[in-house]
């Protein structure tokens, strides 16, 4: 058994647990490709690597949503004629990718540390706020705390645009949502307070 | 004088009257990016064609702001050594192109009437929360009132993504926003309140 078809068997089987129908997963794509779109340029405004490895990573969930968009797709089409009326989800999906792979390879510029002249490198550090990745510790502070209390905590404006916990991203977030050990928290904010919350991690 | 020469011109005007830097280029462009992106999602969640023409409007701004971050680059390059420093610049650039241009051929599927399975199309509009296009009339009753009074107005959740104003779009917009006529609204939220918005257009 190959690797791909491991994923492949992953894919149908995530299918069939969650029930997911069309309007979920292009949903899903929806916020994934949102985040990707706002981590990407983030990576590169503040030139910063590891939100550009969150960009690929999220890249490799879009994948998995497009097969199991094709997947849902094929197995709705009975005959010919309904084959056809699918196709328009196979396009969508197709422009789906696309989208996620320009994403990906903006956040690769960063990865492969593109030439950035000096004055232009300047000007985008001197950022009062920054989006950043923080992951969180076993034994952190913020085990526990709500969102809205690192809000608060934070002297400045702060927010946490997204949280992944374990295989899962969650992106709209709710106020009452209590970190976890393990997580990992896109926020944006100044960047005093970014940098003490990456300290208390 | 062509039209293309002409709007070359009108670029560099724009770029010498803002005197808008590569950092604020790259903001406005990540802006317009992740609003392309969530509308043609919307779009074609919601198989809406104002949405879809509002995502090739914004593949026009984004045309215009890549010529304006070749045009910065060219002018800081003043030896080849820094010219060799920039092409990063202008290959952040064109990552940002194909997925503008991904965007919008999505949107493009939904203005083209793409062929959805009834079982499919159905799904898609059985939706609670919906995304719509609000353009405001000059004798609008919406006129004069804040972005917060059109939240609290309306029965359930609802939520002004963005402002589009005259040619300049309002990204990230304040409770205190006041509408005004001729504003071209992008909201969110429950369909009855945001049915219930268009018709006091």
């Amino acid at each position: 058994m190959t690797e791909e078809t491991y994923e492949v068997d992953e894919i149908i089987e995530e299918l069939i647990e969650e029930k997911k129908d069309v309007k979920e997963i292009l949903t899903d794509m929806k916020n994934i490709c949102e985040l990707m779109v706002d981590l990407a340029y983030s990576a590169v405004l503040f030139n910063n690597d590891e939100l550009a490895e969150e960009v690929k990573a999220l890249e490799e969930e879009m994948n998995k949503l497009r097969y199991q968009l094709e997947i849902r797709t094929m197995v709705a089409a009975r005959n010919p004629e309904e084959a056809g009326q699918l196709e328009g989800i196979l396009r969508i999906g197709a422009a789906a990718e696309r989208m996620s792979n320009a994403a990906e390879s903006m956040a690769e510029l960063v990865l492969r540390d593109i030439k950035l002249h000096p004055v232009v490198r300047d000007a985008l550090q001197d950022a009062d706020e920054i989006v950043d990745r923080v992951k969180v510790g076993k034994n952190s502070k913020l085990v526990g705390k709500t969102v809205e209390q690192i809000r608060k905590d934070a002297k400045y404006g702060m927010d946490v645009i997204s949280i992944k916990r374990g295989k899962k991203w969650i992106f709209k977030v709710d106020d009452n949502e209590k970190i976890k050990a393990e997580d990992v928290l896109i926020v944006s904010g100044f960047k005093e307070n970014v940098k003490a919350l990456k300290a208390s991690k």
